[in-house]
C-alpha cells in the first residue's frame, strides 16, 4: 500500500456535490490522497492525512481525469489530403471512409496496435484517463475481430462497430451486410466488446437496420449506443431511448420529440456531444443548451478518427462547447469528466470522491474555467491514471 | 562554431519558393544545417553536409517558428469570473479592461516580469519564437514606461500603447489624455520601444485622435500600427494605409473600400487576423478569403491578453482560421510565420532559407496542414531559437 497526498490544490472539481459547491462540488484550497489506484481522502488541505509522497500542487487545479466516451481508433493511414482539399475548396477524388478501410485491412496487427498506442499516450497527456474506442474499419468478420481484439488490449471500453458503413464488399447487397453484421462477425467480435453500436444515417443504416443490429448484438451480450441524428433527423435518437442504449452520439438535428425522448431517459441514455466533428466539417452545431435547459444529460467527447474530426484534446472540445454550443464552463467540464463516465455506465471514474478509481488531470492554471478560457493551450501538465503518474 | 543538422524532415515549409514547391516553399525528405544562431543549409536530406551534431527528424515535419505579432502580455489579475459570467450568460459588473488596468498598476516590477516570462515560455513551447508585445494597461507615463522596460528586456519588438483606452483618471477629458500620450508619456516610453500602436475605435479614440497619436509616435522614431476595424466600422484601417502603419490588426468590419486600400497597400502595410478575439468573445470572423483573395498580405497572430483573448497558441490561431476564415492551410501556416515577420518589417525571421535566424519548430505529425486537421492537439515536440534547443 503506497498513499500519495496532493495539497494545496487551488481549485479541485470533484464532481460530487457532497464534497464541495455546486454541481461539480467544487472545493478551494483542497487536498487528494489516493490510495494505491483509488481515491482515499479528499478534503480541505488544511486537514488533509499523512501520505508516504506528497505532490504539492501550488494553488493550481485539478479536476477528475477525461472519460472520452467516443472514438475510433482502430485504423491506418491517414486523411490529410482530403482534409487539405476539403478546406481549401478544391475538388478531390476522395475515397472518405473506405480510404481508410483499405488502409486499415492492410495494415499488419503491429502497425494498428502501435497506431493505438501512439494516440491513446496522445490523449493521455492531454488528461484522458478512460478512452473508449470501436471497430469499424475493417467490416469482415477478421478484420472487425483483429480491430476489437487489439482495442481490448488497451482499454475495457471496446465497442463493436461493424456497421459503422455498409461494407463496399456488399454495395449491391446491405441486407447481406446486416445477416453478417448481426451473425458471423458478431460472433467472432462479441467476445472483445463490452458495446454494440450503429451508424444510423441516411446512406448507412436506416432505423430497421439498425434496430435489427443493436437488439442482436444485446442479444450476444452488448449493450447499445448509436451514432444518432448527425448528419440529418432520422430515427436514431429514438431507437437509442426505445433500447436504453447508454449513449445517443451526435445529436446534432434533433425534432422536439427527440430532445424531449432524451430528457425523459436522462438517467438511462446520455446524449453525447462531439463538437471535434462539426469543427472539422464545417457543420452546425449541436443545440447543447437546448439539450440541458431540456433536462437530458449531456456528455462531451473526442469522435477523434482520421476522417471527420482527428482531435484527441478533450480540452479543445470543452472550449468549442463553451463558445459554440452555449454550454456553461461548469457544465462543459461536468460533460468531458462525469457526464462521459454516465454515458459508459461507469460509477467508479468521473469523479474524485473516495473510493472512485485515482484519474485526475493538474492544470497549469487556478481553475478549469481556464480550459475555456485559455483555448487551445495546453494547460494539462499532470495525469495520474489508477493513482500512477503518467505525465 | 557549431553546426547542428536536423536531418529525416519529412516535410520542411521553408518559406522561400525559391527552395521548394509553391509559395511555402515545400521540400521533401529534405534537412537542415543551423550554424550557431543561423540556417546555413537547406536542402534534400540525401546532400546534408556534415555537422558536429545531428538530430533525426524520423520523418516529421519542420515549420519556421511562429512569429507572433500581436499580443498583450504586461499584465496584471485574471478575468476568469468575467469569462465566466459572459460565457454562462449571467450578469456581472465587470470593470472590463480596467480590472486589468487596475491589478497591473498595483503590480510590483518583478511581478509583471514574471507573468510576461510565463507567457513567453508557454508560447515558445507551442512553437513561437518570436514575440511582439505591448504596453496599454498602465496608462500612466510611469506604468506604461515601465511595462515597455520590462518587455523589453526579453523581446525587441515592444510597442508604446498608452492609446488602449482613455485613462480612467482622464474620463472627462479625453483630449488631455491624447496630449499626455503625445507628450510626456510618449518621450518616456519611446526609448524602450519600436512601434507605437493605438485602438481606433468608438469608444476608444476615434480618426483624428488615433492620427495625432500615431504621427507623434513617428516624429519619435517609432513605427506605426493600428488597432483598426475590430468592433465596427471605422477610419483605423484607411488611416493606418495612409500612415504607411506596419500593420492593420483585427480588420472584422471592412468595407470595399478599406479591403481595397489593403490590396494596394500589400507590400506596406499588413492585415493582421486575431480570430482569437472573435473565438473567445463570439464575435463575427473577419474575411480572410475577401482579403487573400483581393491581395492583400495577411499575417495571423493571437492578441493574447487576459481580458478577450487569452490564448497564446499559434497552432489554435490556424486552425480557426482555416474552419472559420476560410483560409487554406498553407496560408494559414504562412500567415502564422512569414506573415507575421512582413507585419514586423522584419526578413531576418519568418523563413527557413540560408542566412536566416534559425527558428524552427519540429511538429509530432508528417506535414504542416496536420496544425488544422489535428486541432487543439499540442503537435509542437521541438523548438529552436536562434539556433539553440529550447524544446
Ligand atoms: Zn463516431
Ligand atoms: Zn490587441
Amino acid at each position: 500500500m503506497t498513499t500519495t497526498a496532493i495539497t494545496h490544490i487551488g481549485s479541485l472539481v470533484t464532481n460530487d456535490p457532497a464534497l464541495g459547491e455546486g454541481p461539480l462540488g467544487l472545493l478551494q484550497d483542497a487536498a487528494v490522497v489516493i490510495e494505491d489506484d483509488k481515491i482515499a481522502w479528499v478534503g480541505p488541505a488544511a486537514k488533509a492525512p499523512a501520505a508516504d509522497e506528497a505532490y504539492d500542487a501550488a494553488g493550481r487545479a485539478v479536476i477528475p481525469g477525461f472519460v472520452d466516451s467516443h472514438s475510433h481508433l482502430v485504423f491506418a493511414g491517414d486523411r490529410t489530403a482530403e482534409f487539405n482539399a476539403r478546406m481549401s475548396g478544391r475538388a478531390y477524388s476522395a475515397g472518405g471512409i473506405r480510404t481508410t478501410v483499405a488502409a486499415t485491412r492492410a495494415a499488419s496487427d503491429a502497425e494498428l496496435e502501435a497506431n493505438l498506442v501512439r494516440h491513446l499516450d496522445e490523449a493521455r497527456r492531454q488528461g484522458t484517463t478512460t478512452f473508449e474506442t470501436k471497430s469499424g474499419y475493417g467490416l469482415t468478420t477478421i478484420d472487425e475481430a483483429r480491430a476489437l481484439r487489439i482495442a481490448a488490449a488497451h482499454t475495457e471500453e471496446v465497442t463493436y462497430l461493424g456497421a459503422h458503413i455498409v461494407s463496399p464488399d456488399y454495395a449491391e447487397d446491405p441486407a447481406g451486410y446486416v445477416e453478417l453484421v448481426t451473425g458471423e462477425m458478431l460472433a467472432a467480435c462479441a467476445p472483445y466488446a463490452r458495446w454494440v453500436d450503429v451508424f444510423c444515417e441516411k446512406g448507412a443504416f436506416d432505423g430497421d437496420q439498425a434496430r435489427a443490429i443493436l437488439t442482436a448484438g444485446a442479444a450476444a451480450g452488448l449493450i447499445p449506443r448509436v451514432h444518432a441524428n448527425q448528419l440529418s433527423y432520422g430515427p436514431g435518437v429514438r431507437l437509442a431511448v426505445e433500447l436504453e442504449a447508454a449513449s445517443a452520439d451526435h445529436c446534432t438535428h434533433l425534432t422536439d420529440a427527440d430532445v424531449d425522448a432524451l430528457a425523459q431517459a436522462a438517467g438511462t441514455t446520455v446524449a453525447t456531444l462531439l463538437p471535434g466533428a462539426e469543427f472539422s466539417t464545417r457543420a452546425q452545431w449541436p443545440d447543447a443548451r437546448r439539450l440541458i435547459d431540456a433536462g437530458a444529460t449531456v456528455a462531451l467527447s473526442t469522435d477523434c478518427n482520421p476522417g471527420s474530426s482527428y482531435t484527441s484534446s478533450m480540452p479543445f472540445c470543452i472550449a468549442l462547447a463553451v463558445r459554440d454550443m452555449r454550454m456553461t464552463p461548469d457544465e462543459a467540464l461536468w460533460a468531458a469528466t462525469a457526464g462521459g463516465a454516465r454515458a459508459l455506465r461507469r460509477t467508479d471514474i468521473g469523479a474524485v470522491t473516495p473510493g472512485a478509481r485515482a484519474d485526475l488531470a493538474l492544470l497549469d492554471a487556478p481553475s478549469h474555467v481556464h480550459l475555456a478560457y485559455r483555448p487551445g493551450v495546453p494547460l494539462v501538465s499532470g495525469v495520474w491514471q489508477r493513482g500512477a503518474r503518467v505525465r
